[in-house]
């Protein structure tokens, strides 16, 4: 089966509220994470700054499985900017340069329409290329907030997890409720409206996956946890038949206890997979740490271990590969 | 075999040199030209203007055979950015915004190396996506004399050809001539060193397929008239094997007396297809003068050709498409 790897690139002004996001050393760096994480796939290091994303306390990307990965297993990958305020310096797929705003404010995506237009038509140009499986990861800090909102919205109870060990889920709500109340809707009360959820509350990377997934009429794998989840509620929002997705993510993100990723996923009625990496016995602080809660999933690691598992190499193989990359990276 | 077009959007402001393009209405126009041409490909009419490109006394852009041959054959296209002032508004995959200088001037590409790494990444990735076949057109105002330069620098003699029936060759040599003296070249002088006629002389479309055809290992198809061979040209030069290239273009740029097209491809050692399309017969004036040598070529024209009767459809249905959707653009 011909699979191509695309990872689109989001972000929005959610990711600058103190407190939210720990995709980034600090929220002004969130800004660079998603071209950074685009880099790194391709180079030995960003281009855009000279480090890798790392948490407030240094935890590396998880850019760093599905490079792993894809040196392990070579499939092709496409970079997509659904949204973000810098392109990365690497051939990448331009959707638009709109990031999301923050939803306390104004509605966060007025442009979401146009986006999955575009998305759309990058879909179809991908199907009559002949690809089988699209597997579509994404890097978007603060996402996983604008996912429980829209989830909210649309009428599921799910937390969405985080790459904190320590899920700000109270701070979520907070957001998310000041969110509801300016664009005056409540829980559940965009269930016939999904677009306009995205309009409201959305991300331009939630807006160009749903683009691409309903452009392209093959399989799709979503790469990613929670996040994943409220695009697949979206699709099914819109009447799409949920069979030929998956959602593919961690181990780390499906045992999340502040997240309800199998009790959501089962609501929505999409099957997943979870990478079974397992970093307990890494050399280094940063990976084990992920068995810790942090950092857990994104830039699309469960399924890029998804791919390298199909194409014969065992999780086992893609942890002794992340060892490797982070040694040559901290040398 | 599986194919995939790629459209290759470049600006020069060699372009604005009054008198040396008429791949838009105006000077000035020819900055809309490669966007437009992109997005005829995908809807009724452009975009970014609200008429598909033509010459100064109307003329349609060959972006209509291209588009044609795609409704016959439903290759896929990506629209790929090598450098243009204006971004198209579909889908396309980014390079650069950078526009070639004008060479009398100052070196018209020092980013040359960079576009041609990025651009080779890219090639890479169409690779491992099992693509077996690229088609690469183009739409670059000013770019045959771009290329005229580059052959002139590497030492081959040839003429390009024009959109124009009164190709501008006088005007083309002279300022080729300042370029060369502003350079402190001549003819020949950059025989050893390819990328630097490429900085000196070319144009953001011409690194971008040099870029993608070395990272690319499959056959690839160059499908424009004497704009390619400036291509081949370098690839030769950078000691690639050409036996995996083709040019694909169109009856009116071999047949057309004031360039070189036939000599100047065996002197490189590339061979050609041409495309047996034939407007003589067509209802409208804008067509018929192709005959007259009009346009004659862009847009990837010959190789969209190429595909659709590779698809099993002829020239002539080709021309009927054409002459379909031309009648839907006037009315």
């Amino acid at each position: 089966m011909k699979s191509l790897f695309l990872l689109v690139l989001g972000n929005t002004e959610v990711s600058l509220i103190p407190g939210i996001s720990v995709a980034g050393a600090t929220p002004e760096l969130t800004k660079y994470t998603p071209p950074a994480d685009a880099e790194y796939l391709f180079y030995d290091k960003p281009k855009i700054i000279d480090a890798i994303p790392v948490t407030p306390e240094g935890h590396p990307t998880p850019a760093i499985i599905t490079k792993a990965a894809r040196e392990l297993a070579n499939f092709p990958i496409l970079v997509v900017r659904g949204g973000t305020y810098l392109a990365p310096k690497v051939p990448h797929v331009h959707i638009s340069s709109i990031v999301g705003r923050d939803f306390r404010r104004e509605p966060a995506l007025p442009e979401a329409g146009e986006i999955i237009e575009r998305a759309k038509l990058l879909g179809q140009e991908l199907e009559r290329s002949g690809i089988e499986e699209l597997v579509i990861g994404e890097s978007t800090p603060g996402g996983t907030t604008t996912a429980q909102a829209i989830l909210w919205a649309l009428g599921y109870e799910g937390k969405t997890s985080s790459a904190s060990p320590n899920n700000p889920q109270e701070l979520k709500r907070k957001v998310i409720e000041e969110g509801f109340k300016r664009a005056g809707i409540e829980f559940g009360g965009l269930k016939e409206n999904p677009l306009e959820a995205l309009r409201q509350l959305g991300d331009p990377m939630l807006a160009t996956v749903v683009g691409v997934s309903l452009g392209f009429k093959g399989d799709v794998v979503l790469a990613g946890g929670t996040q994943m989840l409220a695009v697949a509620a979206i699709l099914k929002g819109l009447g799409e038949d949920l069979s030929r997705f998956m959602i593919a993510t961690t181990r780390w993100v499906v045992e999340d206890k502040s997240a309800t990723f199998i009790k959501t996923a089962r609501e929505i009625g999409i099957i997943s997979y979870a990478a079974d990496l397992d970093f307990s016995k890494s050399e280094f602080k940063g990976l084990r740490d992920y068995e810790k809660g942090y950092v857990k999933e994104g830039v699309g690691a469960g399924g890029a271990t998804w791919l390298a598992v199909k194409a014969g190499f065992s999780p086992e193989d893609v942890v002794r590969k992340v060892e490797e990359l982070y040694r040559k990276l901290i040398s």
